[in-house]
C-alpha cells in the first residue's frame, strides 16, 4: 500500500486558505452552520473551480479535533531530493527532522522555519508519515511554503548534507556549547532537531559538525521542543543579519 | 464558591515531581500498572509523608487528556501582590498574560520564562483560572518556581507596574518595531502577551510603553504565541547578558 501523500488532506481555516492559495485543493467540504465565517474560503475555491460539498457536520469525516468547519481533500506535496532542498535557500538554510513525531511540534516548527526565513525542511519517509492533517493545521500554512525532502535515514541525509558543503549543527539540551552568536549559522547550514525526551539520535549526532543547545538561564532541564526550535532558527536569521 | 486554588491539582510525571519536591502534594494516586515506572515519585511522596493511593486506572478522575498514570492533590500556590512579583527578579523581569487562555500555551510559556530566566508571571485572577493542571502538566514543573501574581485588571496592572519603575513592553504581531536588541531590555520589564489570534487588548497596549514585534523574515502572519512569548523572553535574557 502507498504511504499517505503528504498534506492530502487538509483541515482548518488557515491551512486550507494556504493549501487553496497554492492550487492543491480538489474538493473542499465545509459545514453548513459555518458557511458565513467560511465565506472568503468559498469564494476563493469557487473562482478556483474547486467543487465545494456542504455538510452538517464535518466532524465525522475530519481526522484533526477541531477542523474549523472546513476539510479539504489535496494534491500531495511532491517531496524534492536533498540537493533541491539545499539550493533553495541562499546561502542554504535546512531542519532536519529527526523521530520528531508530534505532528503539532512538526507544524509549530514549520510555522517558526518559514517566520525566520529557513528554507527547506527534511523528514524521514519511511516512518509513519508526520506530515498528516494535524500537521498541516499546526502549520497554519507554512508547509505550503517550505521546501520539503524526505530521506530514507536521518543519519545518511546528515553524511549527505556535509558532502554538499552544509554544517550540520545537533541541537542537544545536553550539549554545554551555545548556539547563540555561533559564527558559522552564516555557513549553508542544517539545524538537526530531536523528538521531546528523546532528543537527536546517537548515529546523526554523531554525524554532526556541532553539537550545541539553547542555554538554559534558571532551573528548568529543558525547553519544549518547538521552542527551542524557534529560537535556534531564529538564530540563524540574527546571525544572518536577516532579524 | 470559591475559584479553584492554583496548582491544587497537578498530574503528569514531571509536575508532580517538582510539586513533591515544592512540598505542596497532600495525596498522591498512582495507577496500578505504572507502580514501576512512578517508584522515584512514590518513593520521594513517602519519604515525605504523604498518603499514597493505589487505583487501577487514574484516568478516571484525571483532569488531563493524558496524567501519565500520576495525580497529586495539593496545597495551592498563594499567589503574591504585584510589587512582590517586582521584587523577585533583580532586575525585575515579569511577563503578563493578558487574556491568553489555552492552558497549554500558559504552561509553555511558564516553562520557557524559567529557562530564559525571568521571575514572575502576572495573570488575570477573575477571570476563568488558566493555571488548571494542563498548565502545571505543560509547564513541566516551571510554576513551581516562577513566582506568581494575580491581579483583578491587566489594564490597571501595566498602570501600576509602570508606576513601580517598571517598563512594559507589549508583545503585537502588528508593530514594525523588532524587540532585537531593544535596549530598555535590560531596565525593569515586564513582556504583555495577548492571546493567538486576538493579541494585547487594546486597553492595556495603549498603556504600554513600547510596543514591539517579533520580525517575521518569511512569509508567515504571526508566530504561535508561545514561539512568540519564547523568542521575547530570550531576548530579556540575551541584552542581559545572562544567555
Amino acid at each position: 500500500m502507498a504511504p499517505p501523500g503528504i498534506g492530502d488532506r487538509v483541515e482548518g481555516i488557515h491551512a486550507v486558505a494556504a493549501a487553496l492559495e497554492a492550487g492543491r485543493v480538489r474538493r473542499l467540504t465545509v459545514e453548513r452552520g459555518r458557511v458565513d465565517s467560511l465565506a472568503a474560503i468559498v469564494d476563493q475555491a469557487e473562482s478556483r473551480g474547486v467543487p465545494v460539498a456542504v455538510v452538517d457536520d464535518v466532524r465525522a469525516s475530519a481526522v484533526t479535533d477541531a477542523p474549523q468547519g472546513v476539510v479539504a481533500e489535496c494534491r500531495p506535496i511532491a517531496p524534492v531530493s536533498l540537493d533541491w532542498a539545499v539550493a533553495a535557500g541562499d546561502p542554504p538554510s535546512l531542519v532536519i527532522l529527526d523521530h520528531l513525531e508530534d505532528p503539532r511540534n512538526v507544524g509549530a516548527i514549520a510555522r517558526s522555519a518559514v517566520a525566520a526565513g529557513i528554507a527547506a525542511i527534511v523528514v524521514a519517509g519511511r516512518r509513519t508519515a508526520p506530515l498528516g492533517a494535524t500537521a498541516f493545521k499546526a502549520a497554519a500554512g507554512a508547509l505550503e511554503t517550505l521546501v520539503i525532502a524526505e530521506v530514507s535515514s536521518i543519519a545518511n541525509a546528515v553524511a549527505d548534507l556535509r558532502a554538499m558543503g552544509v554544517w550540520v549543527v545537533a541541537l542537544d539540551a545536553g550539549s554545554d556549547r551555545s548556539i547563540f552568536g555561533l559564527d558559522l549559522l552564516t555557513e549553508p547550514v542544517a539545524l538537526l532537531l530531536g523528538a521531546e525526551g528523546h532528543g537527536v539520535s546517537r548515529l546523526a549526532r554523531e554525524r554532526a559538525d556541532v553539537v550545541a543547545s539553547i542555554p538554559l538561564v534558571g532551573p528548568m532541564e529543558s525547553l519544549n521542543a518547538s521552542v527551542a526550535a524557534a529560537l535556534a532558527m531564529y538564530e540563524v536569521a540574527r546571525v544572518r543579519g536577516w532579524a
